[in-house]
């Protein structure tokens, strides 16, 4: 990222009619833009929402509160405009692809961008959820898919995710990337009981234990106990960040992809903006790695790109802030007593 | 506000398809939502941001980083449109009126709405800052300004307001109204040094110690310590609340003002949002006395309605997730496995 733009876009912040710092994490969001955009005048509408769809081999261990079939079934609801997603999205003035990268049946619904890599994942518990050239493909797939969207004219692109299982798949992959005890970082994803969720524990230690995911290799991790909508999400900020794209993440999901993505490429991390703080446990820890601070706070636990919907009108206000508020020389108007604002008195 | 409409939502809000509860903070706003306008179809749109704007005599006690005429200032900006309020509106779709209840002189300008009771307040120090006519004269002006909104169509009404050393007084309502220290309630305003805040601390006591403010005498603690804007702001709440419009309300002197009108008629309270959580530290005192939580928090301190322009977005989201979302029926999606959601499995 661009450090001079960084600079150039505090100055201009700093002169801005409003008390030094007052607008808060608004102008941090603002200067870390520039830097991104190599610009004081960054864009990022228009905005685009990924959601990326695959089902998962391991929910034959009763890891979820919903049946795999849920997966394929929300495609639809997401086709027909009727999830949380689909409504959050127009509110916030984003576009929504979807992409079936790996759901377990086949789907033909208008609109639906077809990319998958094969059908669904194999169960972790029992060996890889997907070889290494799988998740390659799934990785290339996403960047494709950022590369699209970008074609189309995307400035900023926010991650969503559908896929019954990808709790426990996000929860094996950050204990084994961020060496972190699986206790750590196991939830209840989308409504399980106490037992349920020791179950998931078991069911993660196990899949590490068979497959010897090695921390230092994120591909063979994405592989041994990833998923195919992890892996393209991974895809997707490697493609946006080498276009200069900023990426605005959702929640748990969406963030280990991220990390996964920034341990391929470490430049990764700068393109990334954190939106919510979810419920999951483990997403303060992969958040912890990223170094990255939510905006929001509003106990969702939904995924599907819902957190990052939310939080999109507080970027694109940080970026309408510095576009077309006034200065305090154009206003006219006095300075701080202490001189640290410039007035004109 | 109504109970059964609030059963209902929620009924409705378990019926569409998410996980149960995993909407978090939004499910419980559009309950609210749902009691207030006692409808499962709430509206907030059109919205607008009332802005009132007044000066202060106590300035005279530099207790403000900025020189008094800003003020005056800042409506000109407000009118050309160039001040964090408008921009943020703006992106957050609502309009914008700003009311002169006090500048300390008089201002045409076009668009800016003339309500002046009297040219600012009187120094607090020195003896009380309104009579108790003045004070009443500024809440019967907020009535008429949320009447007026309302009548021109105004769904949900966001709180916002320019007044340089308007923390001064809002800090000493608070003080008397809460009956806790000043120390407890006194942050830096605009950004004053440690000295000036001292000094701060000291002009409330003296203020409060000479016009002795009866904490069970609302309107009695506002002309004696308060402000024009403040006790417009409300009047503005007490307005919106007669009429079952909720107040989204800003930071630390808007929820002063929503306080004060709690006092004067209890059943205001069920009507108010908190949008931001403010850097002021008696913003978290008084939020607690009105028993709400901040939907965001992002550091702000500037006041104008801007944390509550930045907060509008969620709260539109809220209730077009319950206008515009598929039920697990509509949708043919599969339940739960424990039973806890209906689908069609």
């Amino acid at each position: 990222v661009d450090t001079r733009a960084e600079k150039q876009m505090e100055q201009h912040i700093n002169s801005l009619t409003k008390p030094l710092g007052s607008l808060g994490s608004l102008e941090s969001l603002a200067i870390k833009l520039a830097g991104i955009g190599r610009s004081t005048q960054p864009e990022i509408d228009p905005a685009t929402v990924i959601v990326m769809a695959a089902d998962h081999g391991v929910t034959k261990e009763g890891v979820s509160a919903f049946p795999s079939e849920v997966t394929k079934q929300m495609l639809h609801n997401f086709m027909n405009e009727g999830a949380a997603i689909n409504v959050l999205a127009q509110v916030a003035n984003a576009s929504v692809e979807v992409v079936d990268i790996g759901v377990k049946e086949n789907i033909e619904l208008p609109g639906l961008i077809n990319k998958k890599v094969r059908l669904g994942t194999n169960n972790m518990m029992a060996g890889p959820a997907l070889t290494r050239e799988e998740a390659i493909a799934a990785l290339e797939t996403g960047i494709e898919v950022a590369e699209g969207a970008i074609q189309k004219g995307a400035k900023l692109i926010a991650l969503g995710e559908m896929g019954i299982g990808n709790t426990t798949a996000s929860s094996a992959i950050l204990s084994v990337l961020g060496q972190t005890s699986i206790e750590n970082v196991v939830g209840v994803g989308t409504g399980i009981n106490h037992e349920d969720k020791e179950r998931k524990i078991q069911v993660i230690k196990q899949a590490i234990k068979i497959n010897q995911p090695n921390p230092h290799d994120p591909i063979d991790v994405l592989g041994k106990v990833g998923g195919l909508e992890i892996a393209g999400l991974a895809g997707v900020v490697l493609g946006a960040a080498a276009t200069r794209i900023p990426v605005l993440l959702d929640g748990f999901i969406t963030s280990v992809a991220a990390l996964t993505a920034v341990r391929i490429n470490p430049v990764c991390e700068q393109y990334l903006i954190a939106s919510h703080q979810s419920v999951e446990p483990g997403h303060i820890v992969v958040n912890q790695l990223l170094g990255l601070q939510p905006l929001i706070d509003l106990n969702l636990r939904l995924g599907e790109g819902s957190g990052a919907a939310l939080a999109l009108p507080i970027v694109r206000s940080a970026v309408h802030i510095v576009h077309n508020m006034a200065t305090f020389e154009e206003a006219k108007i006095s300075g701080a007593k202490d001189g640290s604002l410039k007035g004109n008195t």
